[in-house]
């Protein structure tokens, strides 16, 4: 948890505040989300984690009869143990492309489908899923995310996008798409915080009064409604002040890049170039067992037999301290 | 409907039967079909049509957080409307060869997860399905059949075989699984009756007392349960005597082979080979404009900008003078 | 099934039929109904039972955090093994009134439902569920329904009445409803087939092209999509030609009502007055058990040590001689 | 948030945790719960919130086509939102009294379920849900949690005690259950945090190694899986250190106690005896708009054309000078 973030959970713990997300914090928190969206009429909604703001979210768009779009390599469809189907709702896999659906291969689906003479035997595209940044770590750029929009407009669809590491991807160099752009190009996205700073939560943002009908108590029926809704509220209200969630996101993607350095320096291969704070690299079953002596990070894949691509990511709390020991210990190897 | 089975609903029904698959052609009809699958403890249940009963099967032998495993082009993840899911369960799919699964891939899925150290946030696989024959008419060999059933028995999960159109694939040239030999190597089955001779009905058998717990119950959840049960069991009673059941078969494989010559004889190509009742034909616009003024068949999928894979289905109400007046009118395009 | 009904199957056997319920009898079968109904623009859908039918309908009418109001004894409530809470949605009972719900009970819940700060917390109730005849044979008046539908409308809920036995009570004695009331006062409701001469099926009717978006869709994704539609369409079509479905309503009626006299001229109590074709009468253990060798019938509840409510059902196929039978039998307790 | 809480946060924030409840907070507060509950070999799962809890339980507890069992008044039949049954299971109700089970009405219920004929078109009670305290603030003896606990195993079926409250339930005038006997005395349970002195956070205890297969997965599937799993387990180690949490259910019994005695002596009737921090007091319209300036509580239900119940709880932030000022505002009425 920022410290800043803290600081707020302490200074504001013995006050009264009303349940449920009627506390003065959610209505300051939720001003300040509209104000960095540029939609004086977005509806906020504050969770507790990625999974389950996915799982409500998807399941509110959709109609009953629907299904959700996603990458093949998408959060949902891999690393959430069923969630969407658990709520009656098929997810529709599309070819990931460095963690990204192909806009082409997007319009081919749907165009397709109302081609398809047994389409009412099928399950009916609704929304389309993608995550920025990527299951990869890669971005969308803002001609994708608009040509996207523009097809899912096109065919009647929905467009939601998770953003449980948005700020690194709005840091991150390169990346040309604001928070506003954002807003203006999908139906509904979510505004990380539990890998962005915060101990734990998520914003889930409708942009134009876009919410679901009564999602509150839709909420409620998913067990996602938290009492103590202060506690979510507050953490986004300071990282909305003074910029600090962007700045989160610079600081974590500038370690990331030392970090990627380091390993390329030290002549171990990058598995898949990322500019946010996720890094992919390949390691060998040495160089990965001398690695977890000191530090923690993640097997994503077996590449052959004797390599893994292995995941680093860094956050707020990484230290310059910390990949300096990196490069000492990459050295050393 | 089979004049043999309307015939057997004639002589019955005046009778006084027991309601929900308690009266005495139930009774009959389980017997038989138990001595024919060659397991006199074999479980066996009526039900009124494919999507149900997979969706029913499918969904009593999974645990709730487990998902089913089937080609990329099985009938459940494509034209069932997401009936699967809609009872919480994911569909894991595999690509598809000539509409089978490859048990190497079948394999290599299974061992990913077990290796995999997220495993606990993925969906378990539980459950193998394919059918028999397959969406494309294609047919699995008895030592594939058997390779697919140890691969899910060496990593604990259950094997179902859709036989939507079972009839013709055990009445295939060159078939070599019996209806004792799929008893023996999977834990549930069905023998399908509507695409077989049938008005309604699916013979859905569990080898080995195999039934999932209170699986009566299941099909009175799932709004499957028939008052009158009479009417799906007699049917395959007359199914099941006089070998009436593999006579359907071989009638329809035996007209879809006079089907394919014709259709090759007027140098049209065969999109896919089958050996069984479906037949996949590659028309262009022109000659599938043409066909339809004479006769019902599907459009399957566009192959390119002039021409679609079409799907022809015999039946046993496919006369040899329905296939001489196809001659005819392919004669004369 | 009623004789005229199989004939009607046995004359058109051999007849080509389009799948999924786009075959001729299915045309004109909904062109009867709608005639039946004074609805000319009331959609029509046939399916297999009365649990399926009601499971779909409610699942279908509902939004996704909706509930459905039934009496405490109604079907959905209490012999569908929960098939209406597996797709998702509470059964919200109230009390029964000889099976049947009070109006001014169900305004109160609504009212009050609406009046309670925590309302966002609950289930909101989104539709009506009644049966006629009800689940103890009993009959709404045309103006209780009335009153209901008022009610509903009032709270902008919807009204579905479940008739799996409509032909009884719309032949009952004293009854004033007739389809086109029923189909002036509700948003839906089903003709009951399966226990009105019918070997299966049930026509779902939307009054005012009232049914739910993608309807089609939904009953495939709960398996109940019939491939040969044409089986339960032209059984209704019979039923709906020369007055055959009320005239079976009257014949189970008056049997019923020789039935309850028999009973009542043996002293044998009548545990509940209906006008209809089900029976509730009170039977010691010793009178239970001799009757139980001559004829089949249901064990509704206890009564106390020694008696139990029991319940007989006549139908199109009880005879005089069944009844004159049923006396005898009686006289010689 | 109990300040005891908060320091233990700040304390460990600046320290690196793994995720998903593998840090070494979760593994100490699991110890510090197990030694309270004297179970060695109890399973612990720390959850977010209530209506979470009661789901992700009640869904894993039961078999696919089963129901739970719970009072009228109960939490999860009520005030969430259908929760319960979006996991597709049936609540079955039975009447409260004083918002509590009657042993004896259940022991009826499961009984005449397994001499029902029709059993297997009903839904199977698979758990009984009972709340300690209960909705009302009262609580089980501990010789009614016993007979409840016998009856569930007679039946062959599980106890789920919702302990929301718990803290006060176990420190109330008059109790006679500790955490011990409740674990000996029921197979799930949950000691709520959120109510009492947590900002957010359930501990679901599972005695006897009794946690569902693959309960990891299920949290994971139902979105509840916290990725910080820290914030709550090292609020429960703060709340299992030096007896604080049952100081804390004290402290709200005590004032609570007090606040009653201030209605009391200003001649307000108190609607439902409670020894717990939960207190109905029936209110005038009058008197219940003059208090709304002053205090925050809740209307519970209406009483007569005048009259409403009332809400007022009390906890580890409320202070001896609330109720002093809370007497005075009475005496001024």
């Amino acid at each position: 948890m920022h410290p800043a973030l803290l600081k707020s959970l302490e200074k504001t713990n013995s006050e009264y505040s009303a349940p449920y997300g009627f506390d003065v914090y959610s209505k300051s928190a939720k001003a300040k989300l509209r104000e960095a969206c540029g939609d004086p009429e977005a509806d906020v909604f504050f969770l507790a984690g990625g999974t389950q703001t996915n799982s409500i979210a998807i399941a509110s768009l959709l109609k009953p009869w629907q299904g959700v779009v996603s990458a093949e390599s998408g959060h949902i469809n891999v690393h959430e143990a069923g969630a969407v189907e658990y709520t009656g709702h098929k997810v529709i896999s599309l070819p990931e492309h460095d963690g990204k659906l192909e806009p082409k291969e997007l319009e081919d689906l749907l165009k397709a489908f109302h081609a398809d003479d047994t389409r009412e035997h099928m399950v009916e595209p609704g929304l389309v899923y993608i995550s920025f940044p990527s299951e990869l770590g890669t971005l969308y750029s803002a001609k994708e995310l608009k040509d996207i929009y523009a097809i899912c407009q096109k065919y009647g669809i929905k467009l939601f996008v998770d953003g449980a590491r948005l700020a690194y991807g709005l840091a991150a160099d390169g990346n040309d798409i604001t928070l506003k752009y954002l807003a203006e190009h999908c139906d509904a996205f979510y505004i990380g915080g539990t890998k962005c700073g915060a101990i734990c939560g998520e914003a889930l943002v409708f942009p134009r009064k876009g919410a679901p009908e009564r999602f509150f108590t839709r909420i409620k029926q998913h067990g996602a409604l938290l009492a103590k809704g202060r506690l979510v509220a507050l953490q986004f209200d300071a990282l909305f002040t003074d910029g600090l969630y962007l700045q989160i996101g610079r600081h974590g993607n500038e370690l990331a890049m030392r970090l990627q350095k380091a390993f390329s320096d030290a002549g171990i291969a990058i598995g898949k170039p990322s500019s946010t704070n996720q890094q992919f690299i390949i390691l060998s079953k040495q160089q990965k067992a001398a690695l977890e002596k000191h530090a923690f990070f993640e097997k994503w894949c077996p590449i052959d037999e004797n390599h893994y691509l292995c995941r680093f990511v860094t956050s707020w709390s990484t230290t310059t301290s910390d990949i300096d020991k990196l490069e000492n210990i990459l050295k050393a190897l």
